[in-house]
């Protein structure tokens, strides 16, 4: 069912320092900040050959980041995505194994303009998984 | 000069559920468990088309993974692995920057069999990132 790993996403304190250092002491491809205001971040991507890490930022006071950096103030890794071909199919097969699906279980427009749903972390050994339809 | 991410450990409080999971809920491909006894874990391979995820769980009383089980015990995201070419060179490179290494600072071998080495988690945004030479 899921297919690649579409992105990481790390949860950072200082955005532009976060970048600059991917850029000059990882050396990876790190794009311009863009503001998502529908979803409460500024997102930098950096591409890697197979996969791309999205470095997240607080945008706004209810920033569903606000809470994860006061409990992490160096920041940490938010989410992982993971792609799948049929959202509604994988959420009907993943509720019949009785995970939990976030929010109105329903999917919602994401940050790449796909439909995504995030699980429920304490079902998936910790981690807070999306799911994007690609 | 990081390539690929090459794969996402994740470290679970029971390897066998887990890897049920990524399986049957999650669709995966899924190997069979392997003890690590230089490393301290025994690990389930999820391949997934473009990276890997590794299922980490403890191997022995020494086991790298019993600190991070204690504190998260629902298990969670334990660490994030990019390529490299030169591994010294990137070491270098990194330490130049004012990045600190774990450990004495020369690589070792890792869980592939290649030449690793893990970079400090407060200088990366709260990531632990290991750099796998390839």
């Amino acid at each position: 069912m899921i297919g690649r790993l579409n992105h990481v996403a790390i949860a950072v304190p200082d955005l532009t320092a976060a970048a600059e250092q991917y850029r000059n002491a990882l050396g990876a491809s790190v794009g311009a900040p863009q503001d998502e205001p529908d979803h409460g971040v500024t997102v930098v991507f950096i591409e890697l050959p197979n996969t791309k890490i999205e470095l997240l930022y607080p945008l706004g006071e209810d920033s569903p980041i606000n809470g994860f950096l006061e409990k992490n103030p160096s920041g940490g890794i938010h989410h992982i995505c993971y792609e799948v071909d049929d959202i509604i199919s994988a959420r009907d097969h993943l509720l019949a194994t009785g995970a939990r699906v976030l929010g109105s279980g329903e999917p919602r427009i994401g940050a790449h303009g796909k439909p995504v749903l995030f699980l429920h972390p304490k079902d998936f050994n910790g981690c807070l998984v999306e799911l994007e339809q690609v």
